[in-house]
């Protein structure tokens, strides 16, 4: 039935329509603040960005999908896409309008214009999160996407960007989080000050990620499954009264600039310095490989 | 001393010249297979290949940097550079004459001819690895960069890439291991039946890393926490006869395919298929991602 529909409503076919070009203007920074809409584009992402709008209007909160379009081919291939799609508005168009549309060469015959989500630390914070991954001025998207990334694999209850870091739902980054951005509560352009002190009041460990910690994270790891496997066992008795943080208490990371690191003040903030060890000669690790360690290995304490 | 003769030596200024030509044309596949070099761009990456040269020089070995070029400015900015170089051979350039032999648009003022170090299985194996990275089909730059950054840092002893994958010498793979390269060594172009049937040999422990594998990683790392940490727990008499694998043993992991994932011979090939938990709504981690966490998880049962 939807399929009639669908094939009856009008094929765009003008990549110059006014629709096109604000769709294609939401790769700038000034357009999207604007009008608080981005693209996503690719079935994977337009997938994430359909699930969660299902979801949303199910739950009665604004919808997260303003408009789709796809080309015919595209919906035949992924015929999934037409039916998850159904409460959002979903145009046909050519592979004309769709590429006047994207930002990447070849959105594979699919994009979306969705609604920025833009929760508060208020409201992150109501949920008593137990896993925070705070992105302190990360600027290659590449990066923060796959923080993202790391973070919804190992269940963090949101992610934090503070005002420096790279923004979130510029092109580039959207593409990198493959359909993450739509799985977890982001909170963007957060001052650093303010965000210390509310993760203190909260009672929230904050944990910076820091090659010249004095914190082992092997350690920390180390303890952790002892007081989890061997409550009972006499090596617990051996732990000095301060062995440093623990990795199942509720815990905010802090991931620092690609380049520099984190800045003085973000390392004083954080209750602990936390150095994942490099075995090999690699003189350090990239920011999303150390995110990915440190936050599989909170989940891993906090899940088991 | 040395700083006099660099500055005696001619300043490479022509663009057109041969040498330059042959430099840029490293960018292509042919061209490296027909000469056994590749080209290195940026000063991280021309600083490991120059330690790694000294290094090599010293034990007799081939030396691993044909000729590097520089301009002045960078050897001004950076001069333990220039220090580093003595034993090669560094060439004063233009700004023009880099950027016509780069692939980068701006290569920071520094690229090295470097050889390809191709060392076989054979010698791969005669050193008796405890951990191995091996790459089926991954066929992403960026993604076996990750790869073998992660490998470095967790300091397993080689990278296997088979047949079909990405060639890890051409420019964009050579940008994303940041260095890597030249840390550990890469054994390209191997035949995955020959592999298999080798690593079994030589008593390898072979893990598919397999998001729909039997076996979680998490339970791996707690049953080789308890043998590491708690010797003496009664907790060990209640593991099962099999419990799987030990991460303590030698292990070779296979990454596979971005897309598809590890063929079926190469599942089979395995002892056991691993799978990284998702706690969050991640449809599955990237292959970089779950390299990471697997690496890191034996370097920890391997090294504590």
């Amino acid at each position: 039935m939807h399929d009639a529909g669908r094939s009856a409503a009008p094929l765009m076919s003008n990549p110059r329509a006014d629709r096109v070009k604000e769709a294609a203007k939401l790769a700038g920074r000034s357009a999207r603040l604007k009008t608080g809409r981005f693209l996503a584009e690719g079935p994977q992402a337009v997938r994430e960005a359909l699930v969660a709008h299902r979801a949303a209007v199910a739950d009665g909160r604004p919808g997260v999908v303003v408009e789709a379009y796809a080309t015919q081919a595209c919906l035949d291939r992924l015929p999934e896409l037409a039916e998850l799609a159904d409460q959002a508005t979903l145009r046909l168009a050519t592979d004309e309008v769709l590429a006047a549309m994207a930002d990447t060469v070849s959105p594979q015959g699919i994009v979306a214009v969705c609604r920025i989500q833009s929760p508060s630390l208020d409201d992150v914070l109501a949920t008593r999160p137990k896993l925070l991954a705070v992105m302190c001025e990360v600027r290659d998207p590449g990066n923060a996407g796959t923080i993202l990334r790391a973070a919804d694999s190992a269940g963090a209850d949101a992610v934090i960007l503070t005002a420096s870091s790279v923004d979130i739902h510029n092109p580039k980054a959207v593409r990198s989080t493959v359909g993450s951005l739509f799985h977890l509560p982001v909170v963007s352009g957060v001052d650093f000050a303010e965000l210390s002190s509310r993760l203190r009041t909260a009672g929230i460990t904050i944990l910076a990620a820091d090659g010249y910690g004095s914190q082992d994270l092997d350690a920390l790891q180390d303890s952790s499954a002892l007081r989890r496997l061997a409550p009972v066992s006499g090596y617990l008795a051996q732990a000095p009264a301060d062995a440093g943080p623990r990795l199942e208490d509720p815990t905010a990371w802090l991931f620092g600039n690609e380049a520099q690191g984190l800045a003085e003040d973000e390392l004083a903030a954080a209750d602990y310095r936390v150095a994942v060890p490099v075995y090999g000669q690699a003189e350090s690790l990239n920011v999303g490989t150390a995110a990915t360690v440190c936050l599989y290995a909170s989940a891993r304490a906090q899940n088991r």
